[in-house]
């Protein structure tokens, strides 16, 4: 059976977004600095139809990690971007695009029934019933691969805290946002025990991969 | 010259202390985890004059950290032993021992003007001028080799703040906390602009250098 990752990256403060969210700003200020790592790849540009992008180790991760994962599960914040009014808004739409980067089912958590979109190679669908719901459905629409959870914080301490994450990701990126949304708050240490598997670094990040004990 | 250095432990969540410091635990709750990775390199034992040890590239590091570092300037909390009503004593005496690790002088930055404490290899000077004085003096002390910012939290942080810092070492230990003192607490990406310079881990510690630009 595949496992459940968290792949997520930081500020080396912490955050995996920057105060003052909005729909047009969903990673607030400076979160997107935290991805430019991301975007500079081989692999993610592939992925958008880009050629071009750098190669080397952090990018043979980020193939591997794209190629190993056959479902992701989301929070609400994450697909209707960001914190503000029209997270209310039963119908607002998400800012992913007519081509959403995943190309594969994702399960969006939502206390808002509603029917499944389809955009570009990727399927939202909308679970009503908590985490180890999304989970199961996700399971089996990844196939025996992978399930990521992709975020916001408020899922991944959700999923953590249920001891339902095999592996933790963490994408350090050398800048401070000194404000935003915390990664692991409200975690302590009873919540979790991890073991270092593997780091691997570039100029722009440092990933540092754990096994979530049980 | 020499460089003025900041290496510390922090958990995976950011603290470089534990909540519920106190004199006899001044660490905290879950604290002295941070530590475990360095007691047990054989450049730290030697230092406490104790054989065995961890080699390798994380104690490489240390040992060239311990020879290349000639003076220390520390807030007074790690000099007294965390928060607590002592620290409003202007006499007492810390939590080190009677052969503090240092073995080169020290200057514990306080309000209390007071007389310099010997101990073992190690001189304390209590500096009441802020911490441009305090690192003057230690410039002057450490000869041209470094001079490390010990700690705790605060100190870190004034001296990031004030642009001092030339090489920031922080020691990931992936452990939780939850809560306690942060290290970068009130710093904001105005404050800071870093660049990864090297990346060095053993299972137990990730230890992350970055070169702070100016």
């Amino acid at each position: 059976m595949g496992q459940v990752i968290v792949d997520i990256s930081t500020s080396l403060d912490g955050f995996v977004a920057g105060p003052n969210q909005s729909l047009d700003h969903p990673l607030g200020d400076g979160g997107g600095r935290l991805h430019d790592w991301a975007f500079a790849l081989k692999a993610f540009r592939e992925r958008h139809g880009m050629s071009g992008g750098e190669t080397g180790p952090v990018n043979d991760l980020v193939e591997e990690a794209l190629r190993s994962t056959g479902a992701t599960v989301m929070g609400r914040r994450m697909y209707s971007g960001g914190e503000g009014p029209w997270e209310d808004d039963p119908n607002a739409d998400g800012w992913w695009g007519e081509d959403p980067p995943f190309h594969h089912p994702v399960f969006v958590l939502t206390h808002h029934p509603r029917e499944p979109a389809a955009k570009g190679g990727t399927t939202f669908t909308f679970v009503t019933e908590g985490i180890e719901s999304a989970l199961e459905r996700a399971r089996e629409a990844a196939g025996g691969k992978n399930v990521a959870i992709g975020g916001g914080a408020d899922a991944i301490q959700q999923f953590l805290k249920a001891g339902l994450v095999d592996e933790l990701q963490i994408n350090v990126v050398p800048v401070l946002l000194g404000d935003g949304a915390r990664l692991l708050d409200g975690l302590g240490p009873g919540d979790l025990e991890l073991e270092t598997t593997t780091v691997t670094e570039s100029p722009a990040v440092t990933r540092l991969r754990f096994r979530v004990r049980t």
